[in-house]
């Protein structure tokens, strides 16, 4: 079992401290980290800074040479990657080799973004000026992800921190930094300056205020929890810095009654229970229109139960397990506290009977808007389901939360779609398919952050915009 | 002597504590107003919140039709709030009638903007969705404002939140609070829905917490210090929110040896003397090479002397008040201290003898880098010359302090212009000519702040955008 | 009555060649003009040509000014412009009024749109290049315009040739000269520089060759028929040309059964009556779902009865009369003809009972394919009817002409709708709503011609683009 | 000996008309074609119009899969195209290498382009319309290629073709058909439907009034002269078609007193030389300051007599063949009369003692421009100097053809820079540095056509718009 280190300043840093990673199909020992320190965090920002110097300047070209060994090198380790990646987070190679190949993509998608960012010349009213607006990277960026897709995450930062000549410290979330330590060995071996990319392996308590109140980092951005998020920003105050925060979600469903029911229930269910339902994305209040509840109880019963749990290579219909000990804990107990307040449990509620971190896959019904399932980000796979019918204005409902990254609407009636255009106050509203891809925006509204990852409109999150004048 | 109040909810709305506005150019009374208390701003916001869910909804054309119907009272009322603005400002008429008017300008170009925002509909690869990104008004909005130029300050922020669609708290800075409350007055008789634009009047240290912590604003802006900057962010974490921070500058200006010298000492003096030298893009360090420096001293000793203390209608080279008797002793004992530390005076340095604020023109040279006059922002009118010569990396010592507002270089070689182009860490960098024009984005790197004002690119703080996918 | 002139090199020119306009609503004489011959084409082309050396280097702010000037002009001049117009189309007030104001609000719209036309910056991939776009005016422009909406047809072309500094010839359609000519005697006392705009009173048969046969237009446009585009690409190969042309439309409306009804008729008579069912983007064939076919003919046979023939200012639902004898004689006979083949005439059809050139309110049903009503554009108030159901694919039927200017559909059905937005091979393509505004794009495809009139995209047309690189 | 074929409809088409292409290094026979005729052209159009109903359909990712399908396929066989390729032009092994890459860089640029080809959607005044701009292909489009580069052309135009899901005929020059038929027979073996690119093999004069007098095409793009394009616009006039057309040029050079010396010299040779001269781009008047002539001479002169003739793999400072013998015969009768007119025959001037076309590397001063080398597009290894002084307007020299395609200046004077950029009438301006690059739009002004290759400008010619409103 490997024991994996710190990238900093181009070198691999061990420490003494060592850290047990968990795979959650097993509950047993999948490898090691060494603690990083603040001390390191601070190496780390100052040899960020100073790589800034060198690949700031970088032409495209260089940049896309770099960029391009890199991509090389995770194809030719991408079976130990995806292999450790399974470990350390239980999925199934399916979802393990999207998480992978999202990272290799954004390389690719960024860099050609880069090729095409043209700047803007603003006309002189009065002829005897050139105006043009110069876009440069901001320096240094200090990223703080998320367990749940590690590569993934890892690949939204990167791929555009190192298109635009930016230099970035990673933190990984600590429940599952193998996967990323390893590409820190690869990038180790690619040409970038010392210092370029920075990881971090380590606790974010004993991290993220040194980096965060370092006024070394112009940016700050985060893949986590909102309350996460604003500790970032409260920290942050030693100097003026700039912020992309991708938070946390509480998706609604509205499924109308002339929605093609087999299609939203097929939709709902793979995107719930995908990742262990571990998707800041993952439909959680799914509103059923009266008209239709029973029906659609019914067909998504039948799909629920064709689930059973799994990991890795275990084909059919899987479950993969939740993260900890801890996420599954609190899983049944959302479950207990929404049945005792008279929720039907339709089927699983229970940790499943074998090693690892399993719940089963589960249905409630006649949930209420009061119920912790509601309020809160479930980020499992336990379905919940409420029924609404037409003298409530279910908009309004959907809006209740402080979330707003993603929101599902199933209809067909083009009144219901240009409402759900005008007023669902989320990032992300999807009509009648689950869509996300490379290109499209992705991050919320309200209390789920700003900025957005993926797509073009990342690169303005990296950049500095210079107006320059000459007469 | 008139007593102005807070604009709430359509409401101008008193309290019995009278504050006095002092008028720089004679150090007498101008005008009152009753300070806001924290109640106040609380209901100011939720009036905003209120107002918002209408006004967010109106279509371009109602917008226009309103914001047209507050221009024309401007317009109407243009001779009585440019006196008010000069009383409070001490300012020349030339000055006040260019911040009148800019707040116009904002009312104009904005809707004119908005009417041509066009969304972006983003590709399907697959070819069976669409994609497209809706810019929603964020909603409320709370700005803090400066004195130097009231009105300018308001139309920046007033011109674009309306345009929008977004309903806004206005702090106007309690030195020069009394144009804003008059524009207050003509809003309240607008049709704009009661509580779309509020204006507190009152202190920041009383007002701005309440503000900035609670959780209807979804942006926080702000003209004026780093400082107030930063702890606008700390106040702000009890929700997530957006900023857009405009705050102060410290502009080198470097005069090359090929320089026109004569161009140059003319704009740098016109726009130092402008408005007293209060302006956050007003020349600070002054770098002149070596092979020029007596003749540019010569050349500038003459343009300086030539000028007189003045406002309103004064006529000729005027150099208006500063705005405080603090902001006064403050200037004169930064010449103090650089004198004693070896810079020469050879013009001014003392306050006139006449009632009032003011400073006389001041021409400082051999200043020198460890000098206060060149570690903070001078803001009044003193010109600061330090010589430089070839040995020395002068775009290092111009980016070697936390500001990142506004630098200007003065040469005709190309090199020298793709460096400056390339390396001065500035928002705004002009070269060879001043130029500050509606279209073009103004803003800060660094410490100066981020977010762009005026120009197109101001709208992108005030909008989320949603990303709608339809099957 | 007054006798108009040509506008030549800032000069009004008369010949000696008397031609008289006639009123379409009285058949009565209510103008003259002189007519210009070749060598005057070629002086207003070698005028243009030398005007284009300082116009085409006037800043924005000048040409705003000269912009300015001439619509207070028009403003000041309205009542007298639109009697003309007026009299010369037989128009109601209403129409000519937005035909004036059209022309205005291009003169507006355009000089903004110029003001935010960006340039565009290509990155340099090895770092070292600095590459910009420039757009350029072509120089001299060649307008060939329409009768049927004589002044929004010369806003459509001067708005954006004034803006980008063009200089034009402008041709003027022989059956309505006489606004235009008013319109040019209101040029001629602005300060543009002489030649800037030119405007030819006479016959395209005489003048167009000339015109298109000379080297110095860079850009020829016209909104004419296909014919007549075809024509001026034959005539303009003595040197290298672009085109812009907005020719014949025979727009297709399609009405499904799930349609809102009232809505449609509503919305295709108000369309197909307004100037005489003279407009390019007129409803020419109307398919509509047998399920709703009779309803649809009894709903609409309704709405056609309630006009009446008139002109001016009369007041209700009101068809003014068609351009000129020949135009009424070959609407009749399209009538037989269609009657002949089995169409049935369920109102109107014949001349009206009063002076002038008036067609009664006509409407047809069951009209096929075959008929030259449904091959020809019918240019006048005849609103044609035909069937259609499930079995047939009506959206290539609707395809099945040459024309591709506008389509109309009406449905619910967002199968329909999606069908509709990949299928029809129209510029304009119309859903449940009719909508034609200054902001949108306006053009054919097919034989309906290329390039946008109005919209940020007719600009493109007016420009060369320069790609300039400096290292 | 190979025998090549057109590819019409998806098959390789054989007549018995046999046409022998010659090896310009050589003179002798490389290859046959056998010659396509007027009805094969017909059923090339109708098999494209054919495949165009499917593949304009095809969404992105099926696209982007066909074109990385021909990509694989043409890097697997680079080695005897290129072979090919040297053989029919003579050209060197690192043009000719430079000639394949370009047509592989064309596929994988122009897919990426279109993945980010994003839509505009259009703000309705009044709220209640949504209106967005479609892109759809046009259609058939008909290429006319030159034989300059074979493959680079070819790529120029089938990238684009094929990312925007348009179908196309190709026509090669007669001249250097072969490497492209093999590029057919590669396309022939991928899944592209059927009738998707069509290749006809022969010659322009029985092959192209039929394709551009037929209704198919609705576009129409040519490299070639400008006779060439006049004659396609006049054929086209059976019904409306859009252009795209790169014609000659006759780029002038401007040194300037103050310019690098060496590097435009390096610069100037390398380009002239490049290809034997026979680039579109290639500098034809070299214009140089009076107080630079005589060390210009001496400079260029070296670099001139250090070239050597020759082909493929030869080494050092390598002269390639010209394209024919009458090619051959025109260079010299150019310089004859030049020097007959008072040039000075530096060197050169010869038909190099070997087989096939060669031109021995020419250099000729004091030429004045009455000389055909000025007036005409020289095409050809022959570097021509004119000196010139203060006294007249270099710009409106330079500007004095009818050409307006490349325009290069070499000086560090800011205000020379200015000038260049403002006044010189050319597509691409280049300031000291030669450069082009697949990012940057290519195309000329005036004479030298209209519509640019390469750039993301390139897709405007290739599709439609329709604008989409629905309510």
């Amino acid at each position: 079992m490997k024991t994996y280190s710190s990238l900093i300043n181009g070198q691999l840093v061990t420490t003494d401290r060592i850290h047990t990673v968990i795979n959650p199909a097993t509950g047993e020992p999948c490898g090691n980290i060494t603690l990083a320190n603040a001390v390191m965090a601070e190496e780390a920002l100052t040899a960020a800074e100073q790589a800034s110097k060198t690949y700031s300047k970088s032409s495209i070209n260089q940049r896309a040479a770099l960029i391009g060994q890199l991509k090389k090198m995770l194809l030719e380790h991408q079976t130990p990657i995806v292999e450790l990646l399974i470990a350390e987070t239980g999925k199934t190679t399916g979802i393990a080799e999207y998480d992978f190949n999202m990272l290799v993509d954004c390389l690719d998608y960024f860099i050609e973004e880069v090729k095409r960012k043209r700047e803007t010349v603003i006309p002189d009213y009065d002829g005897n000026g050139f105006h043009y607006l110069k876009h440069s990277p901001v320096g240094v960026v200090a990223a703080f992800l998320a367990w749940n897709f590690p590569l993934l995450n890892l690949g939204y930062k990167l791929g555009p921190i190192l298109a635009t000549g930016n230099c970035v410290i990673i933190k990984p979330a600590q429940l599952t930094p193998l996967s990323t330590a390893y590409v820190g060995e690869l990038i180790q071996q690619c040409n970038f300056p010392d210092g370029t990319v920075n990881i971090l392996l380590g606790s974010a308590a004993e991290l993220s205020k040194t980096i965060c109140s370092s006024p070394i980092p112009r940016l700050l951005t985060m893949i986590g929890s909102t309350q996460a998020g604003l500790q970032m920003v409260a920290d942050s105050t030693t100097s003026i810095k700039r912020f992309s925060l991708e938070l946390g979600g509480n998706a609604p469903v509205i499924v109308f009654d002339d929605a093609d029911i087999e299609s939203a229930v097929n939709q709902i269910v793979d995107l719930k229970f995908s990742n262990a339902g571990q998707i800041c994305v993952s439909p959680n209040r799914i509103f059923v229109h009266k008209k239709i509840y029973d029906k659609f109880i019914n067909q998504i019963t039948n799909l629920v139960t064709s689930y059973r749990n799994g990991s890795g290579d275990d084909s059919g219909n899987i479950l993969s397990p939740v993260i900890s000990e801890r996420s599954l804990e609190r899983l049944i107990s959302l479950v207990d506290s929404a049945v005792t307040d008279g929720a039907k449990l339709i089927t699983g509620g229970k940790r499943a009977m074998r090693k690892g971190f399993f719940l089963e896959p589960t249905l409630l019904t006649d949930v209420t808007s009061d119920m912790a399932l509601f309020t809160e980000e479930i980020f499992g796979p336990i379905i919940a389901l409420m029924p609404f019918n037409d003298d409530i204005d279910i908009f309004e409902l959907a809006n209740a939360t402080n979330a707003g990254l993603s929101a599902y609407v199933f209809t067909d009636n083009r009144h219901h779609i240009a409402t759900a255009r005008e007023r669902l106050e989320y990032g992300n509203i999807l009509i009648n398919k689950v869509v996300y891809s490379i290109q499209l925006p992705h991050g919320g509204l309200k209390q789920s952050g700003f900025g957005k990852d993926i797509s073009h409109l990342t690169l303005d999150d990296l950049y500095d915009i210079k107006r320059i004048s000459v007469s």
